[in-house]
């Protein structure tokens, strides 16, 4: 095991070895870019780090310093100098780009001997004393673990003492005070003093971001865009030479991407200041100039800017998010990685980059993310209803989609209330990473300060959430609970509104639209359509998202569930009446109001989806939840009663009798589905009776392309199914021999109960199709409720890692698949060719996608607005399978 | 396909196609026994009957009358003969028998003509009269459905005109009016004339019998005893020249088993009548004399009887129960079956057979029906609390056992009752077919009238139910609902107490006391147990459970349900105490409490036990289930604040709160078992640790061949498992260093959850053993819940054989089984010697044993009172497949 590489040594290939950011600056001194001096310690080490309780290796520190003496060798500098003084950072980087969820330390080797050495080799004592703040700062809450706020005063107070507005404003002798009294805020908190010697301060910042790895912000990073340990397994730590952006108005730092990340356009898109350290970029702290002044104001640096990008954009075939710094005139780069881009951008770049000839179709289709097309698919504002607003502010548009929310200015408070279901638009005056948990319980994040490449704006884009930055003349009073545009005051919990592809904010509640797909969305859409094996249908209960899902490309719908039909405000009585009528005669004379409902519903959803089939799911849930809830009524009936009887009264106290009746301890696995279709039969028969009925008038109209399917849900056994089937079969007859027409319908199953599972070899001799329901199917597998279980242990139990992921969002492949496995098996022994799908919320997740195609299925079904990222998935991974290289079996030569 | 048999042809041993009345009788025609001549048609003229729409095939009659010709032949009588007329029966039988739950009919051949030629050939006028009366009856009744009712009427009138009191009595002109009577009354029903013609009353007949087959009384019975149509698919018709028992004072009828059926007694047992039909003393119209009378009576009958009965019992090598008839002195047999005996008979004839070397130890252990065991493990009365009751009455021992219950009159009533979970004891005078379904639905049947083999007495011991009959001092005032014994009265509801071992009948309720077993029943367990494979343990949650357990042969407890521990009244109180803790410091505080009681509990029941596996399984049902209901609360809630406010409604609405918070929707798939464990570790914590501590103490008490073992429930991922695995290892390391014991303890899981039985070979890496729980496995495999299903859909799917049998009784081995062989595969490929047994309720369900045994398990466990059960089917099916001759496979000579 080799602990550490330099800069020069090894391959930048291995970020699983060397951490992103080490990989990077590897591969750039590779590529002869100028990089400053340093070297990597591998992740390898952060995993012995943690299998040896949290100390380091007794022979790293040793190897550190032959690596230091190295860089003192290339830079002429020395670590702990008094004359020229070796500055390094101390940076972390693991497999996986998480921003700002781990700790750096800069301006390392400062003490307080070296600080004059630093002070006469810069010719610039402020810069000096401002790079040791810094440091102790820095030193003093990632090492030691102090709160920023106590640093913070600090440093408000000199201003205010010397009357400043910026820190760059403050002098020397303010700055030398100003360390002095960081230094006795770490020795208060630590009981220690500041730790001087340079070996000591790195051999304490390597183990802080080994820690940091653990920490709280990382961990919560990691569980939510499921980063494993097979993924990434610790962080590197880079030590990299010092180069100053602060060394005066020749200095400058800057942060860019070499493709804007919100559209993907191909333009430097980024921010820099000039005399700052890239810290202050990207906390957000002051307000940087966009890239494009640069043109401008430093065209020479401008240009190498652009020659660097282009080379980087060669080599990785990547768009890049690039550090930089200039000091005094010289140019460095600080690191590279693949730029995080919104889904547009993702799209467009794919689509451009092709047309560049970097990369190949497979690469194009392979480099998205398919779970990121769901922010092309969120609503926008509706710019007619938008006419009535007028917005209340402007501020830096940084992630693009429209939403409207309650404004909270408490991270907690937003935290709490998203999770109660609450709409929350999250106003801050900046961001930082401990605030990332509210961020995934708001629905947009609105900010006062930052740019594009600040904090907030990086999370939010990530997240495709709207977001909104550097809205400066809105001032947020935290105790007042209250923000203020000049004399205009948005208290907490008002709506807002916020438009992030315009920056524009809004009080009250805007009404949104559908997106739009861009030409470039459709290029990839058509390019993923042709290279998928998998089919693709929707889960579509109306016209509308039947529509909806033929745009988005869906063939098909492989769940419609006709119950949702009922829930229609002008059904549910009816539905209600059935359920509470005191015969079969009564009950199916209101089924006969709800069959010529149904039947329009069919006919119209069957015309939409011409030429492709489209599978009606018979009722399926029990019929209490169709009917009021037993406590409210026992309320209602208590209250009435005091009030002396009526009519009302007796009417509540009826329903209640019958959702007693009707009442189950554990309605998941009770009186539903085929259950209900066969002891109220009449059910089934008005539903089937439309759909063939439909069927046979649609013939009749001479649309002839249409391919209804019966699906029957909660079968567990042979016999209910044939129960049904024949219960089906005799109404076909009937209204074939009515219509003279002879309807093609399939008839099937869910595969939903466990014993269907197991027992598929038998329903495939009577059924011409299955459909997995996953849903159902993990509640039954796991013995959870997913009413019950989401709020209750389940958080708990992923917080633990007893599970590693919500299983009702990501398909459980070891057990759950594993069902699914044995059944696609005996039923296809049975009928090799039988059409097996999954419909279900599993249908939409790309990983569940990817794993049905391994499966064998015939297709999925998600539903409408996630077609496109199930045909994605579906396309990466008919790719994934034709891109491995098939094994030759040696020795077996015939 | 041959359609009849005559009783010369074929073989008596095939019962399928014969019917077992059928081939009893051509088995006896064999074995050269009196049997009057007569023929079969086989079942499959039953199935072909139901297959043609219910209609006779064609050449049925020709063959039929061929037949008769025969017999016309063999008794020189003839078929419609003015002069010596051929009589008939016309009998049912199936391959299984089914005691009067089909049709026969007596004495037909006769009409207007032939009842002249069978007075003069018999020369006893009154006779053939009351011959064509019975048949006319009959024939009313069971081909054209007319109810008994009309021709009672007919009857009593004319016995009141008569003033007689039996049917005997009346006189020749009297029975001339009474067949007139009721031809008038078939007439009137059905329209018609009544048939003259023999052929057209035999083929009427044989169509009959076939469609009783299909009756509602056949079927229901068939469900209850689970007889499908692989073991018996129609019944047979039996076509037997009639002899007579009412042919004067020298012809006698009687109905005999060859050994007691009560006991097992070496002694015929039964009843005869003297000048009378076999339908008297079945149907319990007449008192019969019992066999012993004969002795002295008919000693040369007497004798030939007790020949025969030897005869037979060597051939069949079964104690039989045979119809008999001596027509003027001439002996016939009519029937021979094996007889129908409770648990105590079966396992004294079992002993006593294989003493008597007339059948081997296999076979003794083969012929009994483990689920009848059950009756010997039923409760008798309590002699010493007895003493303070004066019996009311006396009857006839019908069948042995004690039970309490409300006396109930009416047969609706009692069905009702009983299956509302009342206790009833039905009363009547006299049962009849039709009364079955109140048999199961009654603890006990107490009738006025009829013997030891009335319909009461045989349907009662076959169901193992405690039966007095004949108590002939008790009047039963059906529309006063009440019965009185002299002076004495019992209204409808009191509850009374029969003794069926004594024919006591006592007003109120006896305590009743647990079984012992006899010398033979322990013989019998004794060779079960050295015979059988699969290991039997019992789930047993008390001392005093436990203490039966070891009494009835259990190899251990491979349950101990520690919740059950906490449902008892002094610690209820405190377990709720422990759920409405609001801190968790608070909780420990009543745990601790708990930990004493249950260390206690376990010390003891592991004493029992010494020697033998205790499998105690964690705490497994939600929190919830152990708080007041919440309906009752919020009724309880509107009573106390139209009160005004009181502590009682603060402590309420802090219930109701609790409650609500724990509450879920589907609590069997809900917050439960290890989830439980997990999310409130103190409740393990402190259950593992009262475990340990009471193996440690007792270890220290020199107590060491103890062998506890901690099992986890709702256990379905390896996480889980791990994650209490960690705290157990910890708390035991604890508890070794404290006291300086090294503890033996097996840590093991329950496989209830579908995914535990998917993922076992991840489990088997942790477990040291694994348990099935089938009940829960059940529900998640069919997704029934139990509590509801069993109330709602599940009868109407067994009534229409969507489900052939409840399968949380009887496992289904299709679904459920299949899981499991795959849940053992796995488990044993990682740990091929892993201890895997099954606790629920299957394990006292002797076809689930028997699965158990060919799955492989190592052992099942049952509860107490139905360990005897389990180890006679283990022994059953170990060897059933000893006696299976393994094939010799052709063509692999080596």
């Amino acid at each position: 095991m080799k602990p550490i590489y330099f800069f020069d040594e090894g391959s930048g290939r291995n970020k699983k070895l060397l951490g992103g950011k080490g990989a990077g600056l590897i591969e750039m001194t590779r590529l002869g870019l100028p990089v400053p001096p340093g070297f990597t310690i591998t992740t390898e080490v952060c995993t012995v780090y943690y299998d040896n309780n949290k100390k380091l290796p007794r022979n790293l520190m040793p190897q550190v310093k032959k690596n230091i003496q190295k860089i003192e060798r290339k830079t002429g500098k020395e670590f702990g100098s008094l004359q020229n003084p070796l500055l390094v950072s101390v940076r972390s980087g693991a497999a996986i780009s998480m921003p700002g969820m781990m700790d750096t330390i800069l301006n390392l080797g400062l003490n307080d001997q070296t600080v004059i050495g630093l002070a006469d080799a810069s010719k610039n004592p402020r810069f000096a004393w401002d790079s040791y703040r810094r440091f102790v700062q820095l030193f003093g809450k990632v090492v030691f673990g102090i709160d920023d706020k106590q640093f913070d005063e600090v440093l408000q107070n000199a201003k205010r003492q010397q009357n400043v507005q910026q820190d760059h404003e403050l002098s020397e002798q303010s700055l030398r005070e100003i360390v002095s009294e960081y230094k006795s805020i770490c020795q208060q908190y630590t009981g220690k003093l500041f730790p001087e010697d340079p070996y000591n301060q790195l051999a304490l910042a390597i183990e802080a971001v080994f820690k940091s790895w653990m920490g709280e912000r990382a961990v919560v990073y990691r569980e939510k865009y499921k980063i494993t340990k097979e993924i990434a397994n610790g962080t590197a730590v880079s030590v990299v030479t010092m180069v100053f952006g602060n060394m005066g108005n020749d200095s400058v730092t800057g942060v860019i991407f070499t493709r804007n990340p919100s559209d993907g356009t191909r333009q430097i898109f980024g921010d820099y200041l000039v005399n700052a350290q890239g810290e202050d970029v990207v906390a957000g702290i002051r307000t940087p100039q966009p890239i494009d002044a640069m043109i401008k104001e430093l065209p020479a640096t401008y240009q190498q800017l652009m020659k660097t990008c282009e080379k980087l954009e060669k080599h990785f075939k990547e768009p890049q998010d690039i550090e930089f710094t200039v000091e005094k005139g010289r140019f460095y780069l600080l690191q590279t990685r693949a730029a995080k881009m919104n889904a547009a951008g993702m799209i467009k770049t794919s689509v451009d980059m092709l047309k560049e000839r970097l990369i190949s179709k497979e690469r194009a289709i392979l480099r998205l993310n398919p779970e990121d097309l769901d922010q092309l698919l969120h609503n926008t504002i509706d710019n007619e209803a938008a006419k009535n607003f007028n917005s209340l502010t402007k501020g830096i548009p940084a992630s693009p989609g429209a939403a409207s929310g309650k404004a909270i200015f408490d991270v907690k408070k937003a935290i709490q209330m998203g999770e109660e279901g609450v709409k929350v638009i999250l106003v801050r005056e900046e961001t930082k990473p401990e605030d990332v948990p509210a961020f995934f319980a708001s629905v947009g994040i609105l900010t006062s300060r930052g740019g594009k490449t600040s904090h907030a704006a990086v999370v939010a884009r990530g997240m495709g959430k709207p977001c909104i930055v550097g809205c400066n003349d809105m001032r947020i009073d935290y105790p007042g609970k209250k923000l203020l545009v000049d004399s205009k005051v948005v208290s907490e919990g008002e709506v807002i509104t916020i438009d992030g592809s315009t920056g524009k904010v809004y009080v009250g509640e805007i009404p949104t639209v559908e997106p739009k797909l861009t030409d470039d969305f459709k290029t990839i859409l058509g390019w993923a359509q042709k290279l998928k094996k998998l089919g693709i249908r929707a889960n579509a209960d109306t016209s509308q998202a039947a529509k909806l899902a033929r745009i988005y490309g869906a063939e098909g719908i492989g769940l419609c569930r006709t119950e949702r039909m009922f829930n229609a405000r002008d059904r549910l009585p009816v539905f209600v009446e059935m359920i509470m009528a005191k015969t079969v005669t009564e009950r199916k004379e209101v089924l006969e109001k709800l069959r010529l409902l149904q039947k329009e519903d069919f006919k119209e959803i069957l015309r939409i989806m011409e030429g492709y089939h489209v599978t009606i799911r018979l009722l399926d849930p029990p019929l209490h939840e169709f009917l009021p809830n037993i406590e409210e009524l026992i309320n209602k009936i208590h209250l009435l009663e005091s009030k002396g009887s009526s009519d009302e009264l007796t009417a509540s106290q009826r329903f209640l009798q019958r959702a007693k009746d009707l009442a189950e301890v554990n309605p998941m696995m009770g009186h539903r589905g085929v259950r209900v279709g066969i002891t109220y039969p009449e059910i089934y028969e008005m539903q089937i009776r439309a759909i063939c009925e439909a069927a046979a008038e649609l013939t009749s109209e001479n649309i002839n392309n249409i391919h209804p399917q019966i699906m029957v849900p909660q079968v567990g056994s042979v016999s209910e199914l044939d129960y049904i089937k024949k219960i089906y079969q005799n109404i076909k007859s009937d209204i074939e021999a009515r219509s003279g027409i002879k309807l093609k319908i399939n008839f099937g199953t869910m595969l939903e109960v466990v014993r269907a599972c197991l027992t598929s070899d038998e329903l495939a001799k009577v059924a011409e199709f299955f459909s997995f329901g996953t849903n159902d199917l993990t509640q039954a597998v796991f013995s959870f409720s997913r009413e019950d279980v989401e709020g209750k242990f389940l958080p708990e139990y992923i917080e633990k890692e007893i599970i590693k992921e919500n299983p009702f969002e990501s398909l459980d492949s070891k057990g759950v698949g594993s069902l699914m496995q044995i059944a696609i098996s005996k039923g296809r022994s049975v009928k090799p060719d039988l059409e097996i799908g999954i419909c279900g919320e599993h249908g939409g997740d790309p990983r569940s996608v990817k794993f049905c195609h391994k499966a064998g299925l015939t297709y999925v079904s998600a539903s409408s607005h996630r077609v496109p990222i199930a045909i994605l998935a579906a396309a990466q991974v008919a790719l994934e399978k034709q891109m491995k290289i098939p094994k030759t079996r040696p020795g077996h030569k015939k």
